[in-house]
């Protein structure tokens, strides 16, 4: 790129962060009712402008075949009727979301009558990176301006049209509402180097939410100066214990790797207490194979399910995102619980037990972000776990764990009455 | 460094690290019972080893010279018998500490039965860097043992004979409540390229918290591959407003200032409304300058104040940690709000008012981590808070703001308990 033209793009980025930061001042202290009007007067819009959005999709749709798109990354791209009026109630649901701004998480009256509060209060500017899928762009402006946020969307340049549209009728319920005008902006280049200039203004932008790709999410976390939440695989387990009821644990696992398959949240590894193997195995594993899954698994899986191939250790690592599971069988729920821990990554694992003992015991050494008990791995998102719409499901420990939804958006601040209160001199 | 010598610095370090994540495997679902069993035998044995940790204190008191240490830091690094006490007090402190890990944070039944729980859970590996004051090594084992995370302690190479006795302690301590060895570990090389294989190795070490110098803590924040949290400069204002009872500022003023200089919650800079300078800045220079500081000012303040010297744009955004501060008149509560969101480094910041609306204004616009209404910014620390002993006083945004005790060292999981729930076919 020419230095001028590059030039210029720092300076454009630098200056979208600038107003993003200054919106951002005035959307921490904006009332719910104000963030309210702007929520569903956009909702209203989109069911309005369907007919716009459709076209503009088209567009993308159009030059998917340039982008040299997949079939499944196509049908991610494409709107419809009924996809813009999920997006709709999408936004109206986020409306109805207590508003977590201002919130008095603790308090408490100090021995010498310092009163101490903890306030959630808004991140800042949100810098939000992220592939394909345009409803994801109402939804992350939605849970940024609920939770107090300005934020900066880079979408992809395979869906630039039905993102910029989107963008022009979520500009538009921002002035309708009184909203700050940068509360809510679309990069408006497809330049790849602008990411690393705004990865760089740590200065104006609080976090970076990379949401793709590994590929994207290591680009991200690697250049960020700033916080990132972050996204890895999820290599989710099923565990079935010696006491599980053996139907609903065949139930659940077709469930977790079939009902859809190329999701973080889905099952990519069977785990099954060598008590019931033989009566479990042959059942499930006809049942996988009936729907088209590869099973790859040990030693005594082979000899209980003759379709199985022979897993190596990248199979008990992989997250497929596809036909194909893993299958293990372990002597003991201790085993159980290492297997999972060695080869997972944190995400999301289920364990199928009727007995209290094993399922407190595996909740509690099992270290992920959701362990189900009795349900399937498909349930670790923010709408199935009460957070409302999420921006993201995070794989780190720190700041947010698993959905990050509004809540996950804000931070806090102590504030502090006294009457004159003085250190070490009371 | 010969390469065989590296090779061996590498695999100490990651030897170190690995057996830090197996002890924190255990830690993290240890009863309350057993780490409160440790903390209280910390504390009764750094009692009764009070000579050893003298002596051993004196060692590094008489290398102090070799290290160029300043008189400032030869005091940090002096341990007494009154210090010592103080140390086992602090450890006494966190074991009396609700435990924060198991507790259920949130909690809900989803609409088709779902028992959704959120529940506290350890971070993992702590790795702590710190410099100088030795009583740090045992508080800040105390808070991540209590909050059933596995520490990794590098102390400053000027306190490495003080820092073994302790560490020495400790493992007694925790060998005699049968605590895992591993628990906590003091880095036993003065190598100083120990602390960037640590930082490397994130598949291990959960997050990574420096204390010390801004070198130190730029270090640490580049290099490190893991999360960090930071704590970056204190440039702390105290805003006298319009309505402020005037000896009640100046008595905060000079407790913010002077009490302790070289802290970071000490006032940097102190910003006037215009309506109540004439009366409030001569009697306030005067108390400054009788106790030894220096003034710098803008025009007005340099008008009413005979003895002060012109400020520039560096000095309202300096934290000078001595006895110089910077005092700025300013027209109205929003250019004090203006002002303190532009110099300031989101630490601490104090209104004096008995305004209300000025109060609440100040306190949701000021962003920083703990604001002070009608007291001393010196009260921002753990235990003035509410929060025990602290391992720092983070200025990031994430994760934890303000003080990080032993909650600020957990993130949590979520538990959900079902009873064959598949999605999206209930």
């Amino acid at each position: 790129m020419p230095v001028a033209q590059e030039r210029n793009l720092e300076a454009y980025c630098l200056d979208v962060a600038r107003r993003a930061k200054a919106a951002s001042a005035e959307l921490a202290v904006a009332p719910g009712a104000l963030k309210n009007a702007f929520l569903l007067d956009l909702a209203r819009r989109l069911r309005a402008e369907t007919e716009e959005l459709l076209a503009a999709n088209a567009l993308d749709l159009a030059a998917a075949a340039s982008f040299r798109l997949s079939d499944a990354q196509i049908d991610r791209l494409r709107l419809s009727a009924r996809s813009v009026e999920a997006m709709a109630v999408a936004v109206e649901e986020v409306a109805a979301l207590r508003d977590p701004v201002g919130e008095v998480i603790e308090s408490s009256i100090r021995p010498n009558g310092l009163e101490v509060l903890k306030v959630r209060v808004p991140l800042g500017v949100v810098f939000f990176i992220y592939e394909s899928r345009p409803n994801v762009t109402s939804d992350a402006a939605a849970v940024c301006v609920k939770s107090g946020n300005a934020v900066i969307l880079r979408g992809g340049k395979e869906a630039a049209h039905t993102n910029q549209a989107i963008a022009r009728v979520m500009s538009q319920a921002a002035l309708a509402a009184g909203l700050p005008a940068d509360a809510v902006q679309l990069v408006d280049t497809a330049q790849r180097e602008a990411v690393g200039h705004f990865l760089a203004l740590e200065e104006y932008i609080a976090v970076a939410i990379p949401r793709g790709g590994e590929g994207l999410i290591r680009r991200v976390a690697n250049e960020a100066r700033m916080p990132v939440i972050k996204h890895f695989t999820g290599n989710c387990h099923i565990y079935v214990d010696a006491a599980a009821d053996l139907d609903m644990a065949r139930r659940i696992t077709i469930n977790a790797k079939c009902q859809r398959m190329g999701v973080c949240n889905a099952a990519e590894s069977l785990v099954v207490h060598a008590a019931v193997a033989a009566e479990f195995l042959p059942r499930a594993g006809a049942a996988l194979t009936e729907r088209g899954v590869e099973i790859r698994g040990d030693e005594r899986t082979r000899e209980l399910v003759p379709e199985a191939r022979e897993a190596d250790e990248t199979d008990f690592a992989a997250e497929y995102l596809g036909p194909i599971i893993s299958v293990k069988v372990v002597g003991s729920l201790e085993d159980a619980i290492e297997h999972v821990n060695h080869y997972g990554s944190g995400h999301t694992e289920a364990i199928i037990t009727s007995d209290l003992a094993a399922a407190r015991r595996f909740a509690a050494r099992v270290d992920s972000s959701a362990v189900m008990v009795n349900a399937s791995t498909r349930f670790n998102d923010g709408g199935e776990l009460g957070l409302g719409a999420e921006i993201g499901i995070s794989t780190d420990k720190l700041h947010a764990r698993g959905p990050c939804g509004v809540k996950e958006l804000t931070s806090y601040k102590y504030v502090v009455y006294g009457n004159g209160h003085l250190k070490d001199e009371r």
